[in-house]
C-alpha cells in the first residue's frame, strides 16, 4: 500500500482556508480520482511545521501515477488558488505497517 | 482525534535502519505509551524529503501529553541511537477527517 501526504508548510503572510479544503477541495479530489473516503484523511496542524496535511491510500504506485496523470487533474490544480496560497511539499512512501 | 507524527527528513551522510524501526524502536513505543497497533502506522519513503515517518493516534491532546511525559520515555530516547542519526520533525495535528 502507498500513502500520498500532500503537506502545506506554515508559510509567513500565507493563508490557508481549512474549511474549504475539507467541504469542497478534498471531495473534488476524491470524486476526480474514484477514490473510496474512507482512504483520505485530513488533518489541521496544531504543533509543528505544517498547516494542514491530507493522506491518500492507494493501492498500489501505479494506481497513484494512474490517478495523478488523470483527467481532471487541471481543475485539481486551479482550485488551489481558492483555499491557499502556500507551496505544498509531496511524499509518497510505502505503508510498511 | 490527535495524530502525533514522526518525520525523519532524508539527510546526507546520516543512515536509517527501517528494519530496527518497525520491528524494535515501534514495538518499544508502542508498549511504552500502552497503544493499540492498530492507531499505529510506519512509512518508508519512497519519494519526497522523509525517509521514514511514524503516525500514532491519540483520542485527545491529554493522553498524547499523559504519552510524551510518562515513563518509559528516557529508554524510548535513548533506542533512537539504535537506528539513525537522523534529527526528527515532530508533527501534532487535529484529525478533521
Amino acid at each position: 500500500m502507498i500513502r500520498f501526504s500532500v503537506l502545506y508548510p506554515k508559510t509567513d503572510g500565507a493563508s490557508f482556508d481549512h474549511d474549504y479544503y475539507r467541504d469542497r477541495h478534498i471531495p473534488l479530489v476524491v470524486a476526480t480520482w474514484g477514490l473510496d473516503p474512507a482512504n483520505v484523511s485530513i488533518e489541521k496542524g496544531i504543533n509543528g511545521p505544517y498547516e494542514a496535511i491530507a493522506h491518500f491510500t492507494f493501492e498500489s504506485p501505479e494506481a497513484l501515477g494512474a490517478a495523478l496523470s488523470g483527467e481532471g487533474m487541471a481543475a485539481v490544480g486551479a482550485d488551489v488558488a481558492n483555499y491557499t496560497t502556500i507551496q505544498a511539499v509531496i511524499q509518497t512512501s510505502e505503508i510498511v505497517s
